[in-house]
Protein backbone atom coordinates (compact mmCIF):
# COMPACT_ATOMS: atom_id res chain seq x y z
CA UNK A 1 0.00 0.00 0.00
CA UNK A 2 2.88 2.70 0.74
CA UNK A 3 4.05 1.40 -2.64
CA UNK A 4 1.36 2.28 -4.21
CA UNK A 5 0.41 5.64 -2.42
CA UNK A 6 4.27 6.57 -3.36
CA UNK A 7 3.82 5.85 -6.92
CA UNK A 8 3.74 8.29 -10.12
CA UNK A 9 3.31 5.44 -12.40
CA UNK A 10 1.41 2.00 -11.98
CA UNK A 11 1.75 -1.23 -15.10
CA UNK A 12 -0.76 -3.09 -14.18
CA UNK A 13 -1.78 -6.53 -14.92
CA UNK A 14 -5.07 -8.21 -16.64
CA UNK A 15 -5.99 -9.94 -13.20
CA UNK A 16 -5.02 -7.43 -10.96
CA UNK A 17 -8.32 -6.20 -8.56
CA UNK A 18 -9.98 -3.17 -9.29
CA UNK A 19 -9.76 -1.83 -5.80
CA UNK A 20 -6.31 -2.18 -5.26
CA UNK A 21 -5.50 0.41 -8.03
CA UNK A 22 -8.14 2.56 -5.90
CA UNK A 23 -5.18 2.64 -3.22
CA UNK A 24 -2.65 4.71 -5.23
CA UNK A 25 -2.52 8.60 -5.16
CA UNK A 26 -5.77 9.82 -7.64
CA UNK A 27 -2.97 11.42 -9.83
CA UNK A 28 -0.99 8.18 -10.52
CA UNK A 29 -0.77 7.25 -13.94
CA UNK A 30 -2.41 3.75 -14.10
CA UNK A 31 -1.43 1.97 -17.24
CA UNK A 32 -2.92 -1.53 -18.64
CA UNK A 33 0.11 -3.95 -19.79
CA UNK A 34 -1.97 -6.94 -19.45
CA UNK A 35 -2.05 -9.86 -21.76
CA UNK A 36 -4.73 -13.03 -22.07
CA UNK A 37 -3.27 -16.28 -22.17
CA UNK A 38 -1.06 -17.34 -24.95
CA UNK A 39 -1.37 -14.25 -26.74
CA UNK A 40 1.45 -12.57 -27.76
CA UNK A 41 -0.29 -8.94 -28.46
CA UNK A 42 1.13 -7.45 -25.40
CA UNK A 43 5.18 -9.02 -25.56
CA UNK A 44 7.09 -8.68 -23.07
CA UNK A 45 9.81 -6.31 -24.38
CA UNK A 46 7.50 -3.85 -24.64
CA UNK A 47 6.12 -3.97 -21.21
CA UNK A 48 9.65 -3.60 -19.87
CA UNK A 49 11.01 -0.93 -22.17
CA UNK A 50 7.80 1.14 -21.22
CA UNK A 51 8.80 0.40 -17.33
CA UNK A 52 12.57 1.47 -17.59
CA UNK A 53 11.61 4.41 -20.18
CA UNK A 54 8.69 5.78 -17.05
CA UNK A 55 11.81 5.54 -14.77
CA UNK A 56 14.57 7.29 -16.45
CA UNK A 57 12.15 10.02 -16.85
CA UNK A 58 12.38 10.15 -13.05
CA UNK A 59 9.15 8.71 -12.67
CA UNK A 60 8.64 6.62 -8.96
CA UNK A 61 6.88 3.12 -10.77
CA UNK A 62 4.98 0.08 -10.01
CA UNK A 63 4.55 -2.29 -11.62
CA UNK A 64 1.41 -4.23 -10.02
CA UNK A 65 1.09 -8.23 -10.62
CA UNK A 66 -1.42 -10.13 -9.42
CA UNK A 67 0.12 -13.34 -6.64
CA UNK A 68 3.83 -12.92 -5.83
CA UNK A 69 6.22 -11.60 -8.67
CA UNK A 70 8.38 -13.92 -7.73
CA UNK A 71 6.71 -17.28 -9.05
CA UNK A 72 5.72 -17.25 -12.72
CA UNK A 73 5.00 -13.73 -13.52
CA UNK A 74 8.13 -13.11 -15.19
CA UNK A 75 9.89 -10.63 -12.71
CA UNK A 76 13.25 -11.55 -13.44
CA UNK A 77 12.71 -9.97 -16.75
CA UNK A 78 11.84 -7.09 -16.10
CA UNK A 79 14.33 -7.02 -13.30
CA UNK A 80 16.68 -7.76 -15.84
CA UNK A 81 16.23 -4.68 -17.99
CA UNK A 82 15.90 -2.24 -15.21
CA UNK A 83 19.64 -3.77 -14.36
CA UNK A 84 20.84 -3.01 -17.90
CA UNK A 85 19.26 0.26 -17.30
CA UNK A 86 21.40 0.97 -13.91
CA UNK A 87 17.35 1.78 -12.62
CA UNK A 88 17.57 0.55 -8.62
CA UNK A 89 14.17 -1.37 -8.16
CA UNK A 90 12.97 -3.93 -5.25
CA UNK A 91 10.44 -6.59 -4.85
CA UNK A 92 7.73 -6.47 -2.99
CA UNK A 93 6.05 -10.23 -1.90
CA UNK A 94 2.62 -11.25 -2.14
CA UNK A 95 0.38 -14.01 -1.63
CA UNK A 96 0.81 -16.66 -4.48
CA UNK A 97 -1.83 -17.98 -6.17
CA UNK A 98 -1.31 -21.81 -4.93
CA UNK A 99 -1.86 -20.54 -1.10
CA UNK A 100 -4.63 -18.16 -2.13
CA UNK A 101 -6.23 -21.59 -3.86
CA UNK A 102 -5.63 -23.69 -1.01
CA UNK A 103 -7.59 -20.85 1.15
CA UNK A 104 -10.65 -21.38 -1.03
CA UNK A 105 -10.84 -25.05 -0.88
CA UNK A 106 -10.46 -24.56 3.10
CA UNK A 107 -7.66 -27.00 2.62
CA UNK A 108 -3.92 -26.64 3.76
CA UNK A 109 -1.03 -27.60 1.18
CA UNK A 110 1.02 -29.13 3.64
CA UNK A 111 -0.47 -31.72 6.57
CA UNK A 112 1.86 -32.63 9.27
CA UNK A 113 2.98 -36.37 8.74
CA UNK A 114 1.38 -36.54 5.23
CA UNK A 115 2.02 -33.79 3.03
CA UNK A 116 5.47 -32.61 3.46
CA UNK A 117 6.39 -31.36 0.17
CA UNK A 118 4.92 -28.49 -1.97
CA UNK A 119 5.64 -28.29 -5.38
CA UNK A 120 5.03 -25.15 -7.50
CA UNK A 121 5.06 -26.17 -11.59
CA UNK A 122 3.48 -24.91 -14.45
CA UNK A 123 1.32 -26.44 -17.19
CA UNK A 124 3.13 -23.51 -20.10
CA UNK A 125 6.51 -23.19 -20.77
CA UNK A 126 8.88 -20.65 -22.60
CA UNK A 127 7.12 -21.46 -26.68
CA UNK A 128 9.91 -24.11 -27.69
CA UNK A 129 11.27 -25.55 -25.30
CA UNK A 130 10.20 -29.28 -24.37
CA UNK A 131 7.20 -29.82 -22.50
CA UNK A 132 7.55 -30.22 -18.65
CA UNK A 133 8.15 -33.78 -17.17
CA UNK A 134 5.11 -33.47 -15.05
CA UNK A 135 6.08 -37.41 -14.33
CA UNK A 136 8.82 -36.56 -12.00
CA UNK A 137 6.69 -34.27 -9.67
CA UNK A 138 5.01 -36.99 -8.88
CA UNK A 139 5.81 -38.19 -5.00
CA UNK A 140 4.16 -39.40 -1.77
CA UNK A 141 3.58 -37.02 0.67
CA UNK A 142 3.58 -33.87 -2.25
CA UNK A 143 1.01 -30.97 -3.33
CA UNK A 144 1.54 -30.18 -6.54
CA UNK A 145 0.12 -26.90 -7.38
CA UNK A 146 -0.06 -26.64 -11.15
CA UNK A 147 -0.01 -22.56 -12.65
CA UNK A 148 -1.23 -21.84 -16.07
CA UNK A 149 -2.34 -25.62 -17.00
CA UNK A 150 -5.96 -25.05 -17.88
CA UNK A 151 -4.85 -25.93 -21.42
CA UNK A 152 -2.46 -28.81 -20.68
CA UNK A 153 -4.75 -30.51 -18.29
CA UNK A 154 -5.24 -33.32 -20.24
CA UNK A 155 -1.62 -33.89 -20.87
CA UNK A 156 -0.86 -33.48 -16.73
CA UNK A 157 -3.48 -36.01 -16.17
CA UNK A 158 -1.71 -38.49 -18.31
CA UNK A 159 1.65 -37.52 -17.54
CA UNK A 160 0.52 -38.02 -13.57
CA UNK A 161 -0.98 -41.07 -13.98
CA UNK A 162 1.67 -42.69 -15.85
CA UNK A 163 3.87 -41.62 -13.10
CA UNK A 164 1.94 -43.72 -10.90
CA UNK A 165 -0.18 -41.22 -9.12
CA UNK A 166 -3.56 -43.13 -8.30
CA UNK A 167 -6.59 -42.65 -10.56
CA UNK A 168 -8.35 -41.68 -7.04
CA UNK A 169 -6.23 -39.21 -5.97
CA UNK A 170 -8.07 -36.09 -5.13
CA UNK A 171 -7.38 -32.71 -7.27
CA UNK A 172 -8.79 -29.14 -6.40
CA UNK A 173 -9.32 -26.65 -9.29
CA UNK A 174 -9.86 -23.32 -8.35
CA UNK A 175 -10.54 -20.84 -10.83
CA UNK A 176 -10.06 -17.41 -10.03
CA UNK A 177 -7.80 -17.74 -7.22
CA UNK A 178 -7.61 -14.95 -4.48
CA UNK A 179 -10.59 -13.30 -5.97
CA UNK A 180 -14.05 -12.83 -4.28
CA UNK A 181 -15.55 -14.80 -7.59
CA UNK A 182 -13.22 -17.83 -6.97
CA UNK A 183 -14.48 -21.29 -7.62
CA UNK A 184 -13.67 -24.63 -6.64
CA UNK A 185 -13.97 -27.53 -8.53
CA UNK A 186 -13.58 -31.11 -6.41
CA UNK A 187 -12.32 -33.92 -8.89
CA UNK A 188 -9.99 -37.07 -9.07
CA UNK A 189 -7.23 -37.31 -11.14
CA UNK A 190 -8.88 -40.08 -12.93
CA UNK A 191 -11.01 -38.30 -14.26
CA UNK A 192 -9.60 -34.53 -14.25
CA UNK A 193 -9.40 -32.92 -17.49
CA UNK A 194 -13.42 -34.39 -18.44
CA UNK A 195 -14.74 -32.91 -15.09
CA UNK A 196 -12.59 -29.81 -15.74
CA UNK A 197 -14.38 -29.43 -19.40
CA UNK A 198 -17.80 -30.51 -17.87
CA UNK A 199 -17.66 -27.48 -15.69
CA UNK A 200 -16.07 -25.38 -18.26
CA UNK A 201 -12.55 -24.34 -15.98
CA UNK A 202 -11.73 -21.22 -17.59
CA UNK A 203 -8.31 -19.12 -17.07
CA UNK A 204 -6.61 -18.51 -14.83
CA UNK A 205 -6.97 -21.22 -12.84
CA UNK A 206 -4.29 -23.33 -10.28
CA UNK A 207 -4.25 -27.20 -10.40
CA UNK A 208 -4.01 -28.70 -6.49
CA UNK A 209 -2.85 -32.58 -6.63
CA UNK A 210 -2.91 -34.34 -3.23
CA UNK A 211 -0.19 -37.04 -2.90
CA UNK A 212 -1.21 -37.76 0.78
CA UNK A 213 0.99 -40.30 2.43
CA UNK A 214 -2.11 -41.64 4.95
CA UNK A 215 -4.35 -41.92 1.42
CA UNK A 216 -3.51 -45.23 0.81
CA UNK A 217 -3.68 -46.57 4.25
CA UNK A 218 -6.96 -44.86 4.77
CA UNK A 219 -8.53 -46.09 1.59
CA UNK A 220 -7.53 -50.09 2.88
CA UNK A 221 -8.93 -49.47 6.01
CA UNK A 222 -12.06 -48.35 4.23
CA UNK A 223 -12.08 -51.62 2.09
CA UNK A 224 -11.27 -53.61 4.99
CA UNK A 225 -14.03 -52.49 7.17
CA UNK A 226 -16.24 -52.93 4.18
CA UNK A 227 -15.11 -56.59 3.75
CA UNK A 228 -15.54 -57.30 7.65
CA UNK A 229 -19.48 -55.80 7.42
CA UNK B 1 -6.67 -6.63 8.63
CA UNK B 2 -10.89 -6.87 8.98
CA UNK B 3 -10.52 -10.11 10.28
CA UNK B 4 -8.43 -8.96 13.08
CA UNK B 5 -10.18 -6.17 13.67
CA UNK B 6 -13.34 -8.24 14.07
CA UNK B 7 -11.49 -10.65 16.39
CA UNK B 8 -12.63 -11.03 20.63
CA UNK B 9 -9.40 -13.11 21.22
CA UNK B 10 -6.41 -13.92 18.85
CA UNK B 11 -3.43 -16.88 19.27
CA UNK B 12 -0.38 -15.71 18.06
CA UNK B 13 2.92 -17.26 17.26
CA UNK B 14 6.46 -16.47 18.44
CA UNK B 15 7.16 -14.99 14.87
CA UNK B 16 4.69 -12.69 14.34
CA UNK B 17 5.05 -8.89 13.93
CA UNK B 18 4.04 -7.45 17.39
CA UNK B 19 2.92 -4.21 15.19
CA UNK B 20 0.24 -6.50 13.56
CA UNK B 21 -1.53 -7.41 16.94
CA UNK B 22 -1.98 -3.27 17.21
CA UNK B 23 -4.18 -3.53 14.13
CA UNK B 24 -6.87 -5.33 16.17
CA UNK B 25 -9.25 -3.65 18.60
CA UNK B 26 -8.06 -2.50 21.90
CA UNK B 27 -10.40 -4.77 23.79
CA UNK B 28 -9.40 -7.46 22.03
CA UNK B 29 -7.47 -10.35 23.91
CA UNK B 30 -3.99 -11.16 22.81
CA UNK B 31 -2.86 -14.84 23.97
CA UNK B 32 0.42 -15.93 23.12
CA UNK B 33 0.84 -19.59 22.04
CA UNK B 34 4.41 -19.84 20.33
CA UNK B 35 6.98 -22.49 20.59
CA UNK B 36 10.73 -22.30 20.45
CA UNK B 37 12.06 -24.73 17.65
CA UNK B 38 12.59 -28.14 19.23
CA UNK B 39 11.19 -27.13 22.41
CA UNK B 40 8.08 -29.43 22.97
CA UNK B 41 6.80 -26.68 25.87
CA UNK B 42 3.39 -25.44 24.18
CA UNK B 43 2.23 -28.78 22.40
CA UNK B 44 -0.12 -28.84 19.51
CA UNK B 45 -3.22 -30.01 21.46
CA UNK B 46 -3.29 -27.91 24.26
CA UNK B 47 -3.24 -24.85 21.04
CA UNK B 48 -5.86 -26.92 19.63
CA UNK B 49 -7.78 -26.96 22.87
CA UNK B 50 -7.58 -23.33 23.82
CA UNK B 51 -9.13 -22.25 20.02
CA UNK B 52 -11.75 -24.87 20.44
CA UNK B 53 -12.86 -23.49 24.25
CA UNK B 54 -12.58 -19.53 22.95
CA UNK B 55 -14.85 -20.03 20.14
CA UNK B 56 -17.00 -22.54 22.05
CA UNK B 57 -17.93 -19.63 24.45
CA UNK B 58 -18.83 -17.49 21.81
CA UNK B 59 -16.11 -15.41 21.08
CA UNK B 60 -15.03 -14.98 17.61
CA UNK B 61 -11.64 -15.98 17.43
CA UNK B 62 -8.19 -15.45 15.50
CA UNK B 63 -5.31 -17.62 15.05
CA UNK B 64 -2.64 -15.34 14.10
CA UNK B 65 0.90 -17.01 12.13
CA UNK B 66 3.35 -16.00 10.60
CA UNK B 67 3.64 -16.68 6.40
CA UNK B 68 1.25 -18.77 5.11
CA UNK B 69 -1.15 -20.70 7.30
CA UNK B 70 -1.50 -23.59 4.72
CA UNK B 71 2.31 -24.04 4.33
CA UNK B 72 4.13 -26.11 7.61
CA UNK B 73 2.02 -24.39 9.77
CA UNK B 74 -0.36 -27.15 11.61
CA UNK B 75 -3.27 -25.25 10.52
CA UNK B 76 -4.72 -28.65 9.26
CA UNK B 77 -4.73 -30.35 12.77
CA UNK B 78 -6.11 -27.44 14.84
CA UNK B 79 -8.63 -26.88 11.27
CA UNK B 80 -9.70 -30.43 12.78
CA UNK B 81 -10.14 -30.01 16.08
CA UNK B 82 -12.26 -26.95 15.10
CA UNK B 83 -14.32 -29.56 12.61
CA UNK B 84 -14.12 -32.25 15.52
CA UNK B 85 -16.29 -29.30 17.79
CA UNK B 86 -18.86 -28.75 14.84
CA UNK B 87 -16.68 -25.21 15.12
CA UNK B 88 -17.14 -23.14 11.52
CA UNK B 89 -13.66 -21.75 9.96
CA UNK B 90 -11.80 -20.28 7.41
CA UNK B 91 -8.26 -20.05 5.91
CA UNK B 92 -6.95 -16.14 4.82
CA UNK B 93 -4.01 -16.47 3.02
CA UNK B 94 -0.53 -15.08 3.69
CA UNK B 95 2.88 -14.20 2.28
CA UNK B 96 4.52 -17.45 2.48
CA UNK B 97 8.13 -17.45 3.93
CA UNK B 98 10.00 -18.85 0.58
CA UNK B 99 8.48 -15.52 -1.16
CA UNK B 100 9.55 -13.24 1.49
CA UNK B 101 13.11 -14.82 1.05
CA UNK B 102 13.15 -14.53 -2.33
CA UNK B 103 12.10 -10.96 -2.42
CA UNK B 104 14.71 -10.31 0.11
CA UNK B 105 17.64 -11.26 -1.68
CA UNK B 106 16.32 -9.14 -4.65
CA UNK B 107 15.67 -12.57 -6.59
CA UNK B 108 12.76 -14.69 -8.02
CA UNK B 109 11.92 -17.94 -7.17
CA UNK B 110 11.06 -18.93 -10.94
CA UNK B 111 13.05 -17.46 -14.08
CA UNK B 112 11.53 -17.70 -17.41
CA UNK B 113 13.40 -20.51 -19.46
CA UNK B 114 16.24 -21.14 -16.11
CA UNK B 115 13.92 -21.84 -13.80
CA UNK B 116 10.28 -23.73 -14.09
CA UNK B 117 9.41 -25.26 -10.84
CA UNK B 118 9.76 -24.75 -7.22
CA UNK B 119 9.60 -27.16 -4.14
CA UNK B 120 8.78 -26.03 -0.89
CA UNK B 121 10.12 -28.57 1.75
CA UNK B 122 11.10 -28.44 5.32
CA UNK B 123 13.84 -30.03 6.69
CA UNK B 124 12.50 -31.22 9.97
CA UNK B 125 9.83 -34.02 9.80
CA UNK B 126 7.83 -35.50 12.84
CA UNK B 127 9.29 -36.90 15.58
CA UNK B 128 9.08 -41.01 14.61
CA UNK B 129 9.05 -40.19 10.59
CA UNK B 130 12.32 -41.32 8.75
CA UNK B 131 14.40 -38.38 7.47
CA UNK B 132 12.94 -36.52 4.20
CA UNK B 133 14.81 -37.36 1.46
CA UNK B 134 16.37 -34.22 0.17
CA UNK B 135 18.41 -35.84 -2.49
CA UNK B 136 15.25 -36.29 -5.06
CA UNK B 137 14.68 -32.92 -4.61
CA UNK B 138 17.63 -32.25 -7.21
CA UNK B 139 16.43 -31.57 -11.03
CA UNK B 140 17.39 -28.94 -13.15
CA UNK B 141 15.32 -26.00 -13.22
CA UNK B 142 14.21 -25.83 -9.46
CA UNK B 143 14.25 -23.52 -6.85
CA UNK B 144 14.16 -25.92 -3.54
CA UNK B 145 12.85 -23.64 -0.93
CA UNK B 146 13.70 -25.44 2.77
CA UNK B 147 12.21 -24.57 5.75
CA UNK B 148 13.07 -25.41 9.22
CA UNK B 149 16.35 -26.29 8.17
CA UNK B 150 19.02 -24.66 10.52
CA UNK B 151 19.36 -27.27 12.53
CA UNK B 152 19.58 -29.75 9.53
CA UNK B 153 21.92 -27.96 6.86
CA UNK B 154 24.81 -30.48 6.90
CA UNK B 155 22.50 -33.04 6.43
CA UNK B 156 20.94 -31.24 3.41
CA UNK B 157 23.89 -30.34 1.75
CA UNK B 158 25.38 -33.70 2.03
CA UNK B 159 21.91 -35.19 1.00
CA UNK B 160 21.91 -32.66 -2.30
CA UNK B 161 25.52 -32.98 -3.28
CA UNK B 162 25.01 -36.91 -3.18
CA UNK B 163 21.83 -36.50 -5.46
CA UNK B 164 24.04 -34.67 -8.18
CA UNK B 165 23.35 -30.97 -7.36
CA UNK B 166 27.24 -29.20 -7.91
CA UNK B 167 29.01 -27.61 -5.27
CA UNK B 168 28.97 -24.65 -7.04
CA UNK B 169 25.15 -24.32 -6.68
CA UNK B 170 23.89 -20.68 -5.82
CA UNK B 171 22.64 -20.93 -2.10
CA UNK B 172 20.73 -18.26 -0.60
CA UNK B 173 20.24 -18.23 3.42
CA UNK B 174 17.62 -15.37 4.76
CA UNK B 175 17.33 -15.28 8.30
CA UNK B 176 13.89 -13.60 9.52
CA UNK B 177 11.97 -13.76 5.81
CA UNK B 178 9.26 -10.94 5.84
CA UNK B 179 10.90 -8.76 9.22
CA UNK B 180 12.70 -5.33 8.89
CA UNK B 181 15.48 -7.42 10.14
CA UNK B 182 16.10 -10.03 7.50
CA UNK B 183 19.46 -10.93 6.84
CA UNK B 184 20.58 -12.39 3.91
CA UNK B 185 24.00 -14.96 3.45
CA UNK B 186 25.14 -15.89 0.14
CA UNK B 187 26.74 -19.20 -0.09
CA UNK B 188 27.48 -21.98 -2.39
CA UNK B 189 26.35 -25.28 -1.74
CA UNK B 190 29.49 -27.07 -1.15
CA UNK B 191 30.43 -24.96 1.61
CA UNK B 192 26.63 -24.15 2.84
CA UNK B 193 26.75 -25.58 6.59
CA UNK B 194 30.25 -24.35 7.14
CA UNK B 195 29.39 -20.68 5.62
CA UNK B 196 25.67 -20.81 8.02
CA UNK B 197 28.26 -21.57 10.90
CA UNK B 198 30.26 -19.30 10.44
CA UNK B 199 27.71 -16.53 9.87
CA UNK B 200 25.73 -18.05 12.96
CA UNK B 201 22.21 -18.25 11.26
CA UNK B 202 19.95 -18.95 13.44
CA UNK B 203 16.28 -20.25 13.17
CA UNK B 204 13.73 -19.21 11.33
CA UNK B 205 15.80 -19.39 8.26
CA UNK B 206 14.91 -20.07 4.62
CA UNK B 207 17.43 -21.83 2.37
CA UNK B 208 16.99 -21.01 -1.26
CA UNK B 209 18.78 -23.62 -3.60
CA UNK B 210 18.85 -22.36 -7.25
CA UNK B 211 19.26 -25.31 -9.72
CA UNK B 212 19.16 -23.33 -13.33
CA UNK B 213 19.37 -24.70 -16.07
CA UNK B 214 21.16 -22.20 -17.71
CA UNK B 215 24.29 -22.46 -14.77
CA UNK B 216 26.26 -25.15 -15.81
CA UNK B 217 26.53 -23.92 -19.88
CA UNK B 218 27.11 -20.79 -18.23
CA UNK B 219 29.86 -21.35 -16.39
CA UNK B 220 31.22 -23.52 -19.48
CA UNK B 221 31.03 -20.70 -21.66
CA UNK B 222 33.21 -18.57 -18.88
CA UNK B 223 36.13 -21.60 -18.81
CA UNK B 224 36.07 -21.38 -22.73
CA UNK B 225 36.65 -17.44 -22.67
CA UNK B 226 39.60 -17.65 -20.09
CA UNK B 227 40.96 -20.76 -22.25
CA UNK B 228 41.07 -18.17 -25.50
CA UNK B 229 42.36 -15.66 -23.59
Amino acid sequence: VQRLQEADVIFYDRLVDPELLELARRDAERVYVGKAPGSAAWPQDRTNGLIVAAARSGKRVVRLKCGDPGIFARGAEEAAALEAAGIGWEVVPGVTAACAAAAATAGFLTERGRIDAVVLATGQLKPGDPPPNWGRLVAQGTTIALYMAVATAPDVQRALLAAGAPAGTPVDVVARAGCPDAQVLRADLGTLADQMAEADTGAPAIILVKLDKLRVVHSRCARTDANAA
